[in-house]
């Protein structure tokens, strides 16, 4: 009757988050729908702690100080909602409901919804860090009932990450399902900094010819300054592990998953109409590695440019840390812009320089960088595009001539760099006043009779050419081409 | 009760295809929900013709005979549905329900089916073409409920397009919603063919300094080769119009727009795992665009290239000709991957070069190139991916050098050509065996626990590796980072 909250769900987040929980001082209660897995857990990693199994809900809930805080780790989708099901029956009325995975958006906004009108506080959470940052300091991403957020807040806030000048890396996001949206552009700006990572490493190993422990000495030197971040820092070290005297990253399969967060991230950017266009190229990167026996087939059929060109590697070294710059100044714009139009379209009134605050520690995407763009909100909350603010408009005009060396290189040389050049084709196109879509209008009414806009003319007046001489005026107002 | 056809919905679409029935000897009823835009019709295009107006369903189902064809050309979604159900009480089994809006494919798949069960034989089915295609020969690619289709085949085969050789472009695609699938991925492409036209356009006007005459007459003489195309064709007539003694297309605002088919079939490509990225890019391509206010500002604020080099014009053009090409080839390549998936999913069986037959036609992607698609898998049939066909692997070999140079020269000067330089990415990446998707699933397993395959083991064996040496042995089975 007195425990503090029940975690449902001992996969390696969920035993972690116990094991911190408890080192803050909570007593927890541990439940797992295989029992078995519950007693290791408590004969292991949980042994002398304050940490106690239950191995029923109703034993689980009867543990539980009112109003009760129970946490779902489960896998996401129907087991969620099958879980809350069974749950519901055992619950009274204002305890709170918490979903820690990795929700698609729009079925936690769902449940805080229905669950509200059946009495119980719904929360659903971004928590990111994997294994080390749940067992040491997440960040925690949480929305849903803000009546919900008092009740947790202090347990969520004592075990989240803090930053350096000790703020937690935990605070409310929004309502429904602001939070878990939060947590996917975080997702997506993760592939983002893979991929471009993934891009760097490949031009240093295929293009520069350099060894893993070059390209090791590289990352480290990057951590050091403007990229430092988790991603670069475990690059760093993934380049350094070997086994059996054998670097183990030459002999990982080139195969990568990307069934989930980032995939949505895209989706939702078409959606939304927001041009996304790094974080898609990292999701079809994930793609293309997939099809590996494809591409051992088309490697011995389609040739290549005409190779032969030594490249000096310092010059090129250092333009790298400039496309990896500037590409990620450009993913985290993408990305908040993504969310100015959810907060917008939701009316979550997001806090972007919050946000910043959240991801600045704990979580896989962690990094000075987001020290910059806390500050770059703090100086003008209404700052409609990061790219504007006179810090990164800086960084990419210090960064740019590197960055336009390496991808005029990799087309040259036939190095693949889909996201660091989709994002300098949107650095560019993002600065252009007059852009190539008034040919596209043309086209549009020209075989549709779709209409145009013009630019000597008020927005909003449609005009419509017959182009042939020959065609109808007849405009197509209900039929889309 | 001898009418053949009856078609609602009066918009452009919708009149073209009653008058071009009309001139192969259908008689066609024509409704439209206000019915004074049938007055209209009857008193305007449809005088002196064969075709009647209903003022009523009623009065449209009573004079078609049986079984009766009943055709939508409606705003895509809620109101197909809703013309449905009122219609539906005035039917008799067997009758024929034909959507030949936009509808996004998994409606036809759900309607398809619905109405089966209710004994009403219904088709989805694309129409491309424009207004002029509707006119004289759209390309029709019906699927649906196949019972329905020898009732409507000959019709259909009568309207549509014919090839050169007098192939119809007009063959049934597959059953439920696969004709609307075809249409959709006919449409991303159709984004694609025009973005890079735009982009082509783009480099002329302000790399190139070209004049609105000179990039017609480039258009006219790409229009003759290779790229001989109906987009080809109609920018190239475009750049020529004038209003008042200037250029139309100089005048038109240059803000796309993008809620339709390509959206979708990118978002498709999404969830299938596909990586379309020519066609992704081509759609946010057009959402970059809309941010026209955006633009303008972050052109007076974001900074290009030093600038100044004069380019060898006639050597560009040509360059910029193999950049079209090598481009078109990757985005049909992907879009026919994208095909393909989707049919081994829904069990299909589409025929991958009567596809390319149905588009050789009448629709808005038509041109000289979809021949060889059709001889590419006349040849092989079970080619597995378009890039791998003799016939176009010597045609992007032959076009890479200059494809290459263009999309360079574009990065380090700043025109943005996103699609263009997504699509170089993809082949360099295609032929790849080797991509550094190693270094992602290390970071993957350092972070998350996700373990990876090795290239020294068989496929589906799982190793995780303690990067750090104090990470626990949890592997990451039921939550997804």
């Amino acid at each position: 009757m007195n425990y503090d909250i029940a975690l449902i769900g001992l996969a390696v987040m969920g035993q972690n988050l116990i094991l911190n929980m408890n080192d803050k001082g909570y007593k927890v209660v541990a439940y797992n729908r295989t029992a078995s897995v519950t007693e290791e857990f408590l004969a292991g990693p949980a042994k002398d702690t304050n940490i106690i199994g239950a191995a029923t809900y109703e034993e689980m809930v009867s543990k539980l100080s009112s109003p009760r805080k129970i946490m779902l780790m489960v896998k996401a989708g129907k087991a969620v909602d099958s879980v809350i099901e069974t749950l519901l029956p055992l619950l009274d009325e204002g305890d709170v409901i918490i979903d820690g995975g990795n929700a698609n958006y729009p079925d936690s906004q769902r449940r805080a919804i229905d669950l509200k009108a059946r009495g119980i506080r719904f929360i659903g959470t971004g928590v990111s860090g994997g294994e080390e940052g749940a067992r040491h300091g997440p960040s925690i991403m949480p929305g849903g009932n803000p009546e919900a957020w008092p009740l947790v807040k202090e347990i969520f806030q004592a075990i989240s990450a803090k930053t350096d000048d000790g703020q937690p890396c935990c605070e409310w996001v929004g309502e429904n399902g602001a939070g878990h949206f939060v947590k996917m552009v975080h997702n997506g700006i993760e592939y983002g900094d893979m991929q471009i990572i993934c891009e760097a490493y490949q031009f240093m190993k295929d293009q520069l010819g350099m060894s893993n422990a070059e390209m090791q000495q590289t990352f480290e030197t990057w951590n050091q300054g403007d990229l430092g971040s988790y991603l670069i820092e475990i690059t760093s070290e993934i380049l350094a592990v070997k086994e059996n005297g054998s670097y183990v990253v030459d002999s990982i399969l080139d195969k990568a998953g990307q069934k989930g967060t980032g995939k949505w991230t895209a989706i939702n950017a078409l959606d939304f109409g927001t041009p996304v266009t790094l974080i898609g190229e990292a999701v079809f990167a994930r793609c293309l590695s997939a099809l590996k026996a494809e591409r051992v087939t088309a490697s011995q059929v389609l040739q290549g440019p005409a190779t032969g060109i030594a490249l000096d590697k310092a010059e090129y070294i250092q333009a790298l840390g400039d496309a990896l710059l500037a590409s990620k100044v450009v993913s985290y714009a993408q990305g908040f812009m993504l969310m100015r139009e959810a907060s917008e379209h939701f009316d979550w009134n997001l806090q972007y320089g919050s946000i910043a605050q959240l991801w600045r520690g704990g979580c896989i995407i962690r990094s000075v960088f987001l020290d910059d763009i806390k500050a770059a909100y703090d100086k003008n909350g209404e700052l409609n595009n990061l790219l504007l603010d006179d810090y990164f408009r800086d960084k990419i005009q210090a960064a740019q001539t590197g960055w336009r060396k390496v991808l005029s290189k990799a087309m040259e040389t036939g190095v693949p760099m889909p996201a660091m050049g989709a994002a300098l084709a949107f650095y560019d196109g993002y600065r252009t006043a007059s852009l190539p879509a008034n040919l596209l209008q043309a086209q549009r009414d020209y075989f549709g009779a779709h209409t145009y806009e013009r630019v000597d003319k008020p927005e909003g007046m449609r005009f419509h050419t017959n182009w042939t001489g020959t065609g109808g005026d007849v405009s197509s107002s209900s039929y889309d081409v």
